[in-house]
């Protein structure tokens, strides 16, 4: 049997050490092309480069049997070139990041690594984000690998619906190691922002985004507990955007 | 009973034709202001301003009595700054477009306009996004004038749960008029892309993003449909994006 075809992206851009050790776990499982922004494109969300020319190249980043390319877009970018123009044929398994820091909860919708994750999805390849909650760039992402095979493996083998792909966050490897692995809902929290007003040198103002993470969620079926406790989370992500239970009440309103 | 606080944005920027007739309509309902990218912003999905700085300035486009900001940044930072730095206070409703073209069915994870009306959700506040299904910076937004303003009227009646907010698409207005307003849900739809590749002057390869839409969707009961009928179409669209099927089918792999 032929070894599964795999698309590795990220949006931290692809020296980070994120996507280097993810691409490393990948060339233990099939056949990886690595095709990823040539800088960091945190908070992209599922931006798309429509106005601008897009750039696309080979270029040799270490060692490892994969094959690199470097590309001047979005992550969403990235994967729409590499299924399109760079891969030989449809990857049999997307897999994004690691993302250096969480793309928990709401996090979700401003991840340009989810973003990635969710485009797969929708051209029906199996697809799955990962991130580690450090921020740093020295993250140690030793301990989750074995983790990080695993999964990918069980996407690989299962399969998994267009439209639907699967966000997963790993806890800090600062304690004893992960308590396993739990599948969740994706907490209700939100960002509530604090602009840092500062003024350049030539005394026009100018603003930084910051803001503070809030969680709403009581449940102890969301991801934020998941990881909390100690696990690695798993949350089924999907492209149909429809509030359902909305549907009734909106055809009682009077917009006529 | 004092006027509501309304907050205009879009992603085709703040002088778009779309900006200024939604303005317009937003005037004759309450106290308006505008924050909205100083240039065009379509496709960039949810991203937020991270790496670099914001500026966010008043302008005077045109002799409205709203109040006018023009701002760096994409249509999520555009909400964000309007809603913790250049309003009096929490806004009573945020309308996003009328975008330059259509935001139905897989469209709406790409939109600026309706990213910006989902970060509103998000702070609990009453939100929709408008799009005319008219790339046209000519095209007509008389007929749909009437629709806009009641639709806004109906949100401020009713109000929205936080993380819930209407993506409102109305077909380009070229025939007999509107049949009316249907709720609807997301269509399955999807873009296949088709990459034209170039030579720059230098030799060197470049890439356009370019694609077809494709709707695999028979429902008649999505917006797609809708508009095809010559309704408007109502989507209500939720951040929460777990895919709540799969949750029991994803307790049955074997992650450990």
């Amino acid at each position: 049997m032929s070894k599964p075809l795999i698309l590795v992206c990220n949006d931290d851009g692809i020296t980070a050490p994120g996507i280097r050790n993810l691409t490393e776990v990948m060339n233990g499982i099939g056949e990886v092309y690595v095709v990823a922004p040539d800088s960091p494109q945190s908070g992209m969300g599922h931006a798309i480069t429509i106005e601008k020319t897009l750039r696309c190249d080979p270029v040799v980043i270490d060692e490892g049997p994969q094959k690199d390319f470097s590309c001047s877009g979005t992550p969403v970018d990235c994967v729409k070139l590499a299924v399109n123009v760079v891969l030989p044929r449809k990857p049999d398994l997307i897999v994004s990041g690691i993302n250096h820091g969480s793309n928990s909860s709401i996090n979700v919708i401003y991840s340009g690594t989810m973003s990635a994750a969710v485009e797969g999805s929708l051209e029906g390849i199996p697809s799955i984000g990962f991130s580690l909650l450090d921020y740093s760039w020295q993250a140690d992402f030793g301990p989750c690998k074995p983790f990080v095979d695993r999964i990918a493996r069980q996407v690989l083998e299962h399969g998994l619906p267009r439209g639907i792909c699967l966000n997963v966050n790993i806890p800090k490897a600062d304690g004893p190691g992960y308590k396993g692995v739990r599948v969740c809902r994706q907490a209700d929290a939100n960002w509530v922002e604090e602009f840092d007003a500062r003024q350049d040198p030539r005394g026009r103002g100018y603003y930084w985004l910051t803001g503070t993470f809030k969680n709403y969620d009581p449940g102890s079926d969301t991801d934020e507990q998941a990881l909390k406790d100690g696990f690695i989370s798993i949350v089924p992500v999907q492209s149909d955007l429809t509030a359902k239970g909305m549907l009734e009440t909106l055809n009682k309103w009077s917009f006529e």
